[in-house]
């Protein structure tokens, strides 16, 4: 029998509260894995054969200086479920609580992967027929055209070792498809990446028309314009849909037409779901950590203990590491200790 | 009865051809509206009483440097349509080529408006029952906080003058709502923003969910996240919308509620329509100049000439400046003459 990999989940945060968070625990228990739930012991209910409950009723709600909230909060959930993956007593992470606070306290705690510049956010973006991997989704505002070069090959090694994408095809987000399209750091990404074409299949720049057009399998933009690009894929979703259920309701005619519809949509809505893929992974550090949406449910964070559970047995951090060492992407000096444990501006 | 306003047309480049630009300039004539139609005049036709065609053949492709195509080719029929204008032949230009062409042609040629940083391209978002106005959609790939203060003025101004939103209410695009949230450009442009709450109703960050909400008339980002946001709305509702269509033809039941729900989606597709509004608009320059979609047909043209012609009448750029200048948001010291007819790093 394979040994169970064991999961530290913060239940603080989550829309449906700590008690969701914890019916996820117990699904992804019956799947095969190990949880330890961090959360207001009352609300997550006596845990299971292989959920184990730590009661941190302290939550750090969503604030404008996590990193402060972090540092000055030992005793919050997501602080302790962190401290749990540092130590060694879990594998990986599953934060519920506020994405701000979950990147604050990985890190703080977790440090940078040997040679890698900034950690990154990527999300498996789901698209009927063509999901692809979106990284950084938020976890850096400005970057340097080097640390887009590193998203990519991270990117592209998370696609290989977890999705099972053959040689995935890379694209950086930009303005216009030609080499000459977009901000300084873009442009010198372009020519670095376009240069080590042997290593990653660099397919250039795509414009935003391109998602959901299966023309690349990763895509890699700054954290500011790739969290624009997520929430605006998400909302523009939102409203679409939104408004053809109110189509489908301003007559007889068309109420009769949307049930006839019905399950073919939901066919597509499951293909949307973006509770199948678990969220967002922290890429680039010494653990993983897995964000789900706040908004999700159950079955999204058995998902997230899923996705974080094959991660560490998997070895998708070391085979990423690999990754970037075998493209030369890795940086030449290492910083210090104390710098490695926060993203500065190098 | 009121003079006509005469529109300067490019025709060539449209995704549909010249022809296509013919029929949308002539539906604008018989709406009140002159035009000069600088294109193949064997494509083009012969005019008519409010049309005038001048045979300008040569066509600037989507190049890399666009700015040194329009400089190197004097006789291509956007650089005569922009003469046009400047000379005062007529009055505002409209583009069915290439944007890149259009707003180097346009910032060649047209001078900035006096204490104008930088011009934006300003557009109407069709969302069901919230349309608002997102700027800068591209024109500039990286600005400082003065420029999205400026872009912000002029947006709103834009907004109560052509469309009568009155008090529009503006917000700036970013990863998180929290003033404290994105690039140090976008924090500066905030807290400018909140400081001189009077003059405009600014009711802070948004984050790319809101698209779509209702929540704000006016939309400010840089060019580069402005542009991905777009084409991102863009994309996904091109995928969303082909998804559905092919979820209806997937089974002889969901084809027939496909059909009755027909007629309630093409109230839908009317209610996003991206011809309705004529394309973008660029602010801040001392001419007016409308570039409507490559795909648009020979309404979206009309649509274009239509918002071009009311933005002379109207007078929306002298509006706008008078806004800039009443919100304290004009830069002080001019720039030399040279200086003013290309963006620069100011």
């Amino acid at each position: 029998m394979v040994e169970r990999v064991t999961v530290a989940v913060d239940a603080n945060g989550a829309d449906l509260g700590p008690a969701e968070v914890a019916r996820g625990a117990a699904l992804a228990a019956e799947r095969g894995h190990r949880v330890v739930l961090f959360g207001p012991a009352a609300e997550l209910g006596p845990g299971g054969e292989h959920v184990e409950v730590v009661d941190a009723p302290v939550s750090i709600a969503k604030t404008a200086d996590p990193a402060r909230a972090v540092r000055g909060t030992p005793a919050a959930s997501i602080v302790q479920a962190v401290e749990a993956v540092a130590s060694g007593r879990a594998g990986a992470l599953v934060s519920g609580g506020s994405t701000g606070a979950a990147l604050a306290a990985s890190l703080f705690r977790f440090k940078r992967a040997r040679g890698v510049h900034r950690p990154a956010l990527a999300i498996v973006v789901p698209v009927p027929g063509s999901p692809f991997l979106l990284l950084d989704a938020g976890a850096n505002v400005s970057v340097r055209s080097e640390h887009l070069v590193q998203f990519a090959h991270m990117g592209a090694a998370f696609m290989e070792v977890v999705m099972g994408v053959r040689r995935p095809r890379v694209a950086l987000l930009s303005n216009g498809e030609e080499p000459s399209k977009g901000p300084e750091d873009v442009v010198a990404a372009h020519a670095t990446l376009s240069a080590g074409a042997g290593e990653i299949d660099f397919i250039g720049n795509v414009e935003g028309f391109a998602i959901g057009k299966g023309v690349c399998d990763v895509l890699v933009a700054d954290g500011f314009s790739g969290n624009i690009a997520l929430k605006v894929m998400e909302g523009t979703s939102d409203v679409l849909l939104r408004s053809v259920r109110d189509a489908a309701m301003s007559s007889t005619r068309s109420k009769l037409g949307g049930l006839l519809l019905r399950p073919a949509l939901r066919g597509l809505r499951d293909q949307i779901d973006p509770e199948a893929h678990g969220g967002a992974v922290l890429l680039g550090l010494r653990h993983l950590g897995v964000v789900p949406h706040g908004s999700f449910g159950a079955r999204g964070f058995a998902a997230a203990i899923e996705v974080a559970a094959r991660g560490v047995r998997d070895d998708v951090l070391g085979r990423t590491h690999e990754r970037l060492a075998e493209a030369g992407a890795l940086r030449r000096s290492e910083p210090s200790a104390a710098a490695a444990t926060v993203p500065d501006e190098s």
